[in-house]
């Protein structure tokens, strides 16, 4: 198991853990400067690994989260933001569709959250670096299912997350589209109703949904 | 004064007031499906209102926090998230060169956050509309200062808040960088203290920045 935060359940929730205390992950992409606007579509090693794509803070936000969980009872040892992005291509096919293309790309990335700094005095800021990096990759002829994860251990490195791991059947039983927790982005579960994209378990799970 | 959200320190501070219960606000860009991706500069309408730049959620993500206040003590009717965003050519111009250039546009967004919902059974999560937006304009030629704030009433209407308001004295005395809140970007503030492009009144507030 990683040494660093265990995202039971992402692309979306953040589960704190014995492991909390041993972050924080030191070799992260903080910033992409170098990054360009170009096309992206994920690629691999040799050996199986993702290409982390670093370039991922300039591409299209979709929400964050605080200590979100999906424990009845979690007292985290620390409070932690993640935010959620998607490659660009991704998030456009999916405002004409309701539906995620080949190559989508999700990048859940979790940063340390602070109250008191500077003027601020009550609630949460986003504060210090990254804590860690997760990635969905939904490559259709290379994973049985269409997806997978991948956890960032470095800029160079991004290992399978094994598909037996527990990620895979909770994003597989509460995806509200395709596998992915479309209920937290706020700005395209209303495309998802629209278009009649809602997964049949997240439907059954939520009924008020898409009507 | 607006019905809606007060950001009374914002770009970045958003302060529950007794107009909370009031929201939220039913006309907004909640996603901009027809937007482009060309650049951005800002413009005005005859009567000096700003146009509203929706196409802001496929901006540059700089931030989020939850429930954000300087007042020491802060019981907020409602939890919200606030979400922040720049034109991808001030982004660019800051990480090269720890500033933002002239034409740069900030975009605070706020959301509600709800605790229960789905599987998602404690901490916070981005849900529904949004509930105000914010822009943060720098125009050296239009306005004294260099920057202005306007309020997004609508999707085709931002006013400008009066010049005497305290969110312009508050950005001044307390932002990291050119009257910014830079201390709340992360991904920005290490390229500030590396540019030592902080402001002398952060630096005297903050005495650990930038060493």
């Amino acid at each position: 198991m990683s040494r660093r935060i265990l995202f039971l359940c992402s692309i979306f929730i953040v589960v704190m853990s014995a492991f909390a205390l041993r972050w924080p992950l030191t070799v992260v992409p903080v910033h992409a400067a170098a990054a360009n606007d170009k096309s992206y579509s994920p690629s691999y090693t040799r050996n199986g690994d993702l290409v982390p794509p670093l370039e991922y803070r300039k591409w299209i936000y979709l929400t964050s989260g605080l200590d979100m969980s999906y424990l009845p009872s979690n007292t985290p040892d620390m409070s932690m933001f993640d935010n959620v992005f998607a490659n660009r291509e991704a998030y456009d096919s999916f405002l004409a569709n309701g539906k995620w293309p080949d190559k989508t790309v999700l990048v859940l990335e979790a940063r340390s959250a602070s109250v008191k700094g500077s003027i601020n005095k009550n609630g949460h800021f986003q504060s210090g670096g990254v804590m860690g990096i997760e990635v969905h990759v939904k490559d259709e002829k290379r994973f049985p299912g269409g997806w997978a994860f991948f956890d960032v251990a470095s800029e160079t490195k991004a290992t399978l997350i094994p598909l037996k791991a527990p990620c895979y059947s909770c994003h597989q039983d509460h995806g509200a589209v395709d596998t992915t927790f479309v209920q937290f982005y706020p700005t395209l579960l209303p495309i998802a109703e629209n278009k009649a994209t809602l997964s049949k378990s997240y439907l059954k799970e939520s009924p008020a949904a898409g009507k």
